[in-house]
């Protein structure tokens, strides 16, 4: 659906001047720079590898005949994983481009707002 | 689990007044002004009722004895119009309360994108 | 969406009288008989009763302007009591319905099946 | 969808002595036979080899900083991919364990629905 075009978002800034975005932003550190995103973004890579482990270990299953109700008892531990790796993007997603976002305000939120909305409705549904 | 306090979100205002709700917005304008919130809300009851149908219609269809996957396909219905007005609604408050939040920054935002994510969480869980 | 045609499973026996029930059991015992049946009707519909108490419920948090993250805690109630009904439906088909049909094997099995699955998979996409 | 071999995994074995697990298999055909189970095998790890794929797409997204939202739509993708496989394997299931345990009938069958119900319970869940 949609590709990787890396940086897609610019213009809303995460926090490379922090002291115009954030009031009170005490620590400074940019939504990706060396520290906050970094660190974050490691966890994140951390967490798809686990996931990728899940994944091979029911092609393991499969392949070893497990009883279904067991390969589906770990369908649904995968399932899980892949929502709560969702959940934790999304909250930084919120944090930083939502908010980024309600400082232009108008249209701008609106936008980021809806879709948020559609990505939350995406995931709802799968 | 949650009770009837009314009003549990005094100060992030909804925008009544577009003007003031900008950038420093501090003031006053209520939760649900004399537009926007007001129309919303009509819209939010009518689904609801809208809703309520639904379940009693299954009541009608299960004191009927239809088919039980006629049932469920009817509960599915139902299911999707709850989650769909659960949408509705968190794009209000991503809008208003944590657009809000976004403005005074810091823990604030912080505290509101967390209790936001927990509710996603509690709806992708449902 | 779907309708009211009632008994749309004339020919698998709710097991009033289990002995009956078996291979060639094509007439006999309706799909609610005096006992097993309708308790299990009381039972769904003192459930649905609840539930569209939990929606009239949300329709007073509306009204109230409750904070919308407490009313979207009872949307997320609401959804999984509407779940949980589902599944009991579900499991009370699998056990009369399904079974039954596979008592005649082959393809009235598999359209049983597939029928079930698809129920299964508007669940889970609702 | 899926083809021939009755009583497949009887006791939760996995197939080590078909004969063995199933008193009344009527066709012997072990659970994975030479033919129907293995080409179904073949489908199962073929998906899941292209699930393995999306998450590793995914860590390549996050790792090249591609706009959160669209992860987050790949995200879905992977999810829903996780749960129609969950799917398939549930038809399979209900067509021959279920199946097989309803020609036992009583507590074989019961028990069975109940641990289908159970795997559905938690899909839905995840």
């Amino acid at each position: 659906m949609t590709t990787t075009q890396a940086r897609t978002e610019p213009d809303h800034a995460h926090g490379t001047e922090p002291s115009a975005d954030a009031p009170a932003a005490p620590a400074a550190a940019g939504h990706h720079g060396p520290h906050g995103y970094s660190a974050q973004k490691d966890a994140h890579l951390k967490r798809l590898r686990r996931i990728e482990g899940q994944i091979r270990g029911l092609q393991r299953m499969v392949d070893e005949d497990v009883y279904c109700i067991d390969v589906l008892t770990q369908v649904s531990a995968g399932t899980k994983a892949l929502q709560s790796f969702a959940l934790s993007l999304l909250e930084e997603h919120l944090r930083h481009c939502v908010a980024a976002a309600a400082e232009e305000g108008g249209a701008e939120l609106d936008a980021k707002v809806a879709e948020a909305t559609a990505a939350i409705a995406r995931l709802l549904r799968s």
